[in-house]
């Protein structure tokens, strides 16, 4: 990551906060890893296991926070942005020299697009190659569409939304300002709703299918991010919901009718059964499963893999997978499993038969 | 959901059957929950939770089954549609009400789509921006392809199929009436398969994969539903085959060569491996894994998470997943899961040391 | 699988090596099974159990080990290739049947796709409708871009790669030669990143997730084939890694800063977090998920729907998946397993019992 651009430490103070101990006026270019940055670049503290490459680094200045200022040997030399949060104050300079790098995307239309007459295009949006957008849409202040997206009727893209190739966003459906979305998701697929309409029972069974429209949309809230290939599913009569801030992964499925609260974070191939309720600021490991009409408190926690078949009151973490184990073992533990009602029933017979003696 | 038009109770049926209990000459517009409908809307009984909402609403007219409407308290001043499946009944409704409120797509082809000379498509079509239509492909009556969907060489799609956005249909599948596919979904890639042509063992292992050309193709029966980014494979040899009125949710993943039967019905998130046969009826849950090269019967209902490594020969419910529960108590069950044979040998033991007593 | 071509048993022999027993002037055409192969046919024997078949088969002539040769009764009137690998001889025939019988695409680029002027596109290249390609990309010879594929800006595209419809390139990523992407799948966005920057605890706590940029890209070696649907993150500051002729299913996510050995092979639903690194020759299967920052050893297998944890040091199979069984029995089994401290418990009670009697 590199830019031409350089900026002094006072510079960075000034526009993202922080006190400077050292040098204000050294000027830096870039960032790297505390033991790979050279004096043009800028390195950041944020896991105690790297504290001793703080004294031995070669970086232009480190991000430290002033617990771990205290803990550092040698200062001779080096410079230190003081911030309580270095990770994150990392992250937003990285992204300021990122914008710096990036050539700015030219406001307008490509001339391959296909843009309905009848929708509302901000002149400051950036609309690319082969993108389609649908009568009524109304696309905000500087949104980029990529190569390929698909904007349905009526569609409200908030402003600096950025969507990424080959997104589809169903009709009706809103992005609040700064949600991302990333390529190939899809936004406001029909719900899975079908009512049966069978009569019979076994092999005399008739009837079929009858597909339940989903009138509702999906609503995202403002700085959403959603991953690849991820489906969020409109709602069947209301709307599906993602509040703001909310964090979703690749390849996530998240079914009619579900609200996720704000601040929560979804990794990967998970996948939300329609009309769950997931609270604020929750945290649902990768390929977790939760089942349909259940409710999360906020501040619930569940690990990768496990699955969520009731509601979850309270905060805290909750678990349900097991970690491989060589196979032979494993199947030895899984038979068991199957026959632990024997391994009771042995458990019963010996506490008979000691009650048995102690009677006689 | 609303529509401008009103239709009389006698019309609706007229047109969906059921027997009229009050006021045939009602007007409805639309749709609601039983708690918010007025008398302008229809509601529907379909769960016993709900019945005493029908002595209060202000529904125009409720859908109620005989038995049902046996046990309502208030009729007075009450309209009701009398039907042995409200909820199927009030489904088939809905979409009417849709396609009234719907404008309806002009047929043709968008000036942006790219249609092969040698494709054939009905000119009752409607092609959206940005379509590709490959050489050979034979599109039926009515067919919709919303923006971006790709139909490969030879593809036939019959009447009143509607792809929606970035769907892409390989080479030569077959996709039946009324299928409908949700965005992003791909059908007939590659299914998975290599032939290992390597010699030596571990580190001095040398050779390859050999890729296993997948001649075969998709086949996929009237009435199918497949949901956002799913992803249906074409067989090696022969085809895939997804029988008439299977509804298949998103995320889905269908390996070379399955067959799925009639009304089976697939959740958000589930496998199956290659040459895996499902029965008619059947239900699987969402995240479920099912092994290649096994065969469920009729009327099977797997469970969600679990996993299906053998046929089911028998219909009924099978089952493998643990619901989550507090991350400690998790820990400590399943640490003494992987020593289940400890706690064996110790109940062995107990069992050795009272016959030893008993032989004193 | 039918070409107007026919071909005789010494050239395929001159071609793919392998020795003939019977008549090497034999024509052959197509490839069958043994139990309906004619005699312009061709089939093999890959396993033991279609052995008695090669007596019967009416094949013109069979692919066959020299082992399994032995073991065949009846050679009179056959025709045999013998080889050590039929099953790989097999992919490398069927290939070259459906070359011969697919017609060549035409190099050149399709009027409707889109290419930034400062893109470099190799004139043998197939680009096909509504294609976007940015500037700085480099597509190989003879590279195949089907319709709605997008690449970003700087990509580099080996020899003869294929990506199939709408997969999706993000920018700076790097594909070997004869790379194989199916139909949606998304190479190199955004890895999962976000750095917590909140203040408080519970209901009183405040602040957002910050974005962590990632500027790391995903390198993809020579002759990998990705399946459709599947998502690979490009990593936080280096590159994530897969590495040559590593073969992936459909509906694969893979993490930022993984790196995935030469010649392993992961089956669809799998999910890896980031910066996990899986050695070479391994076997993922479907659905199984791998936690973040954990290393796999050469040769590991992971069986299906299994969980890995934590760091698997040794070759061999790992699992951690039960299999479905009736849910009423299964659901016995799991009760027991969350109590299985109260059977611990219950034998260590007999155990005191049993000592206790024996100090008497």
């Amino acid at each position: 990551m590199t830019s031409g651009t350089t900026i002094t430490l006072a510079e960075l103070v000034k526009r993202f906060g922080g006190d400077i101990v050292g040098d204000a006026a050294h000027r830096v270019a870039s960032l790297a890893p505390l033991d790979k940055a050279d004096s043009g670049q800028l390195a950041f503290l944020a896991n105690q296991k790297y504290l001793p490459q703080v004294d031995t680094t070669r970086a232009g200045a480190v991000l430290i926070s002033p617990a771990d200022l205290e803990k550092v040997a040698v200062r001779e030399g080096h410079n230190f942005i003081v911030t309580p949060n270095p990770y994150a104050y990392f992250a937003r300079v990285a992204q300021a020299f990122i914008d710096l790098a990036t050539p700015a995307a030219t406001p307008g239309v490509h001339p391959s697009a296909s843009i309905d007459p009848g929708a509302k295009v901000a002149a400051s949006a950036v609309i690319g190659a082969h993108v389609t957008v649908e009568a009524g849409a109304v696309v905000g202040e500087r949104v980029k569409l990529d190569a390929g997206v698909v904007i349905g009727r009526g569609v409200r893209l908030g402003e600096d939304v950025h969507l990424y190739p080959n997104v589809t966003v169903y009709h009706g459906c809103k992005l609040g300002a700064r949600v991302i979305v990333h390529a190939g998701a899809v936004i406001g697929a029909d719900g899975f709703g079908f009512a049966p309409d069978f009569v019979g029972e076994g092999e005399a069974r008739t009837g079929s299918w009858v597909k339940i429209p989903q009138v509702g949309a999906v609503d995202i809230a403002d700085d959403v991010e959603i991953g690849a290939n991820t489906t969020i599913d409109r709602g069947a009569m209301a709307d599906t919901v993602i509040e703001e801030c909310v964090k979703i992964d690749n390849l996530v499925q998240i079914g009619h009718n579900c609200r996720i609260g704000a601040y929560t974070v979804i990794a990967g191939c998970a996948g939300i059964a329609g009309s769950t309720h997931i609270g604020r600021h929750c945290m649902i490991g990768g390929a977790v499963g939760i089942a349909g009409h259940v409710t999360l408190a906020d501040h619930v926690i569940v690990t990768a893999q496990s699955g969520v078949s009731k509601s979850l009151v309270k905060p805290g973490m909750y678990t349900s997978a097991f970690p491989a184990v060589n196979h032979a073992d494993w199947n030895k533990s899984a038979a068991l499993v199957r026959n632990l009602d024997k391994l009771r029933d042995r458990i019963k017979a010996l506490e008979a038969a000691l009650e048995t003696r102690d009677k006689k």
